[in-house]
């Protein structure tokens, strides 16, 4: 099977963005085994859309179309895809309800613009946008399938998982791509490739790719087979070897976020969690309240940004602030204390440090303190992280949550100063 | 002129990386006023990518190529220029030489592969390479000039300014793109096109196009001209047309966040704000505190997750809660009151809310309560916002920030339940 990604958009053309939309729908595709041999971007421009549409169902299966499908004029894909499938366009009475009641519940009238999104190449299928009001489509033209989703990458997203995936799948059969992420914290990219080394020298299959970012890295073996289970066995005794040998930093196999990994661990223990925060500025509470139903286990964060809040809402001394700093040991311990009884929770995580780019309090940017405290714990560490403000940040979120997942696992609290 | 950019790489087709090189590539042409039609990304193989060069050429006049012109064997760009242009590689000595000083220099020896980046088609002209050793080439074929340069970022860039852009500019002549961005909070992208509409009308020059995410719309504005001052001034009034008719949904021209917006304007103002956010999990605070120097007016916020953390910390009654709700005006007035007496600052706003994909407190997902609450101003709105738990988060945070940027810049504040 041959795959073929068009993005529609002047906007790629003008070089205002990237085109990266086909980079995730490619990678998708190749986790299912179907090959994407081209990739084309075309402007808004009916006639040159018809054009790239007409020789991507010439020369490829499938086809996914990005872009084009919003309710403004210059939205023209839905009317160059019928002309491809030489398919009149039809208003679709159950999809102009579905605007309607879509606009109703939001409260407002629907401009008669957004009509057009009711329109639909005769005979195709159609993709719900459980996250916008622009409907996907599917089109059969000669012996190609065009799949044609928005441009917006959280609504393209959705359509891909839900029904191109699936689909193409079927068509398929059985090849598979498979890939294993190994998601770690706490150990340099540089090291976990010394590590690793011998493991993977001259493997062209399964092949291993380190990404570094964000404050972890991300080990990658892709290997491929026949089917996604033969891919899979490829990988399988290597993955386990590469666990084996990085141990405890390894937080994840697979998509799992570290802050998913500490909401199951909680869940699973029972215990409730609060936070109190000063540089990074209420996202650890933002990750840790991301899953549905974060209310069992988080039950919330003090941002405390200035002295004065950190004495007001969490009883952090002044004396100590004043004789230690407000980036130090006892700051960030009397920060925990606080947030663990004004939330009353079983675990209370607490931040304060200097994210840049001028010293905080006379701590250089990149020093921070992070504090854990429970019934059965009561752990500090210092934190010296690299980089820019948003670097710091993101570093000592990864640094706090790795603590508490630690601590959940019962495992050893780290108390030197490197994040990895 | 017509341009198009042609990439070359099997890593692209298999998603591990975007196609940022069009896009940066793409951004320089428009700056010279050269119109780029299409991109084509195609993978390491001989016959497609002769295919996608052949169609490019034949369409084109202008064709850059990125990558494949390393030294390995799935380096083909120049076997496959060679074909197109119908003009045999023949190994030229001077490149040969300059391979041979830049390995020695650099104390190594040079691998025998290597040498293929000496061949060139005949009457080629080459590139330098100031950063790495494959030269670039530069290939007639037919009526169409064939770039090639590296598809490394550095190289590419490197020799896209220092021959790419002059050459094109000295044949396409003195022109230009100019490009603005308004972004709009308040107003739905359709409305938006609506009131538009007559401006742009069957406008070819300056062009506009609407851009919808993150719960708010960007309107850019496009104009070609003899040069970049010309555009400029082509989309000058058509600009200021646009903001007087959208109004003050308008936050900002250029590319100012609506987080930079407010803490522009609290600066201004010399007044400081905390939050009280609950469905939110500290995403306002993470936004207001972005920015350096962020502690002069942002003093923190209290994410109550539970109704004892609000209780707790911000001192809302439990009677309101139980007879109002957690999700209503009442819970969100008190949650707003205690965010400002608990943090002692002269704004404070607050949000309650059903984020789903549950019902919290019997509100259906997607209704928020918002309270602004200052020594002058106590305003309560619900928002009604549609879309999963992200994007109802992500809509909260935008009417959150619009509310303190309305009331900062004076405006009227929004009673109804929509956003847009």
């Amino acid at each position: 099977m041959r795959a073929e990604i068009v993005g529609v958009g002047t906007e790629l053309l003008l070089g205002q963005i990237a085109n990266t939309n086909a980079r995730w729908i490619s990678e998708r595709l190749a986790e299912i085994g179907v090959d994407v041999l081209f990739h084309d971007v075309v402007g808004d421009n009916r006639g040159r859309i018809v054009e790239v549409l007409r020789l991507a169902a010439a020369r490829s299966d499938v086809v996914v179309v990005t872009g084009g499908l919003g309710p403004t004029q210059d939205d023209i894909t839905r009317e160059a895809i019928a002309e491809v499938a030489a398919a009149p366009l039809e208003r679709r009475a159950d999809i102009e309800e579905w605007l309607r009641d879509r606009f109703e519940r939001m409260g407002r009238e629907m401009p008669a613009s957004n009509l057009r999104q009711a329109d639909v190449p005769r005979g195709a299928d159609v993709i719900e946008n459980e996250r916008g009001s622009a409907p996907g489509l599917i089109v059969h033209a000669g012996d190609a399938t065009i799949f044609a989703v928005p441009g917006v990458p959280a609504e393209m997203r959705q359509m891909v998982r839900s029904t191109v995936l699936p689909r193409v799948a079927a068509v398929a059969g059985p090849a598979g791509i498979a890939s294993r992420q190994i998601r770690c914290v706490g150990m340099a990219e540089s090291r976990i490739a010394e590590v690793l080394d011998d493991l993977f020298h001259g493997s062209t299959n399964p092949t291993v790719a380190y990404l570094a970012g964000g404050g972890e890295v991300r080990v990658r073996l892709t290997a491929k087979a026949g089917s996604l289970r033969e891919a899979d066995r490829l990988i399988g005794p290597l993955a386990e070897e590469v666990q084996r040998r990085l141990g405890d930093v390894v937080y994840s196999i697979g998509d799992e976020e570290l802050e998913q990994v500490v909401a199951r661990r909680l869940e699973a223990a029972g215990k409730t969690v609060a936070c109190a925060e000063s540089l990074t500025g209420g996202g650890v509470a933002k990750r840790l309240s991301s899953a549905p139903g974060a209310s069992s286990y988080f039950h919330g964060s003090a941002v405390v940004y200035t002295p004065a809040a950190k004495h007001a809402v969490l009883g952090v001394s002044e004396d100590t602030m004043e004789r230690d700093g407000i980036v130090s040991e006892a700051t960030a311990r009397e920060m925990a204390a606080g947030a663990r009884r004004v939330f009353d929770v079983d675990l209370a995580i607490a931040l304060t440090g200097s994210a840049g780019p001028e010293p905080h309090d006379g701590a250089p940017p990149g020093t921070v303190w992070i504090a854990l405290e429970g019934y059965d714990v009561a752990h500090a560490r210092e934190l010296r992280a690299p980089g820019d403000r948003d670097t710091v940040i993101r570093w000592s979120e990864q640094a706090a949550l790795d603590l508490l997942r630690r601590h959940l696992a019962g495992l050893p609290l780290p108390t030197g100063a490197s994040l990895v």
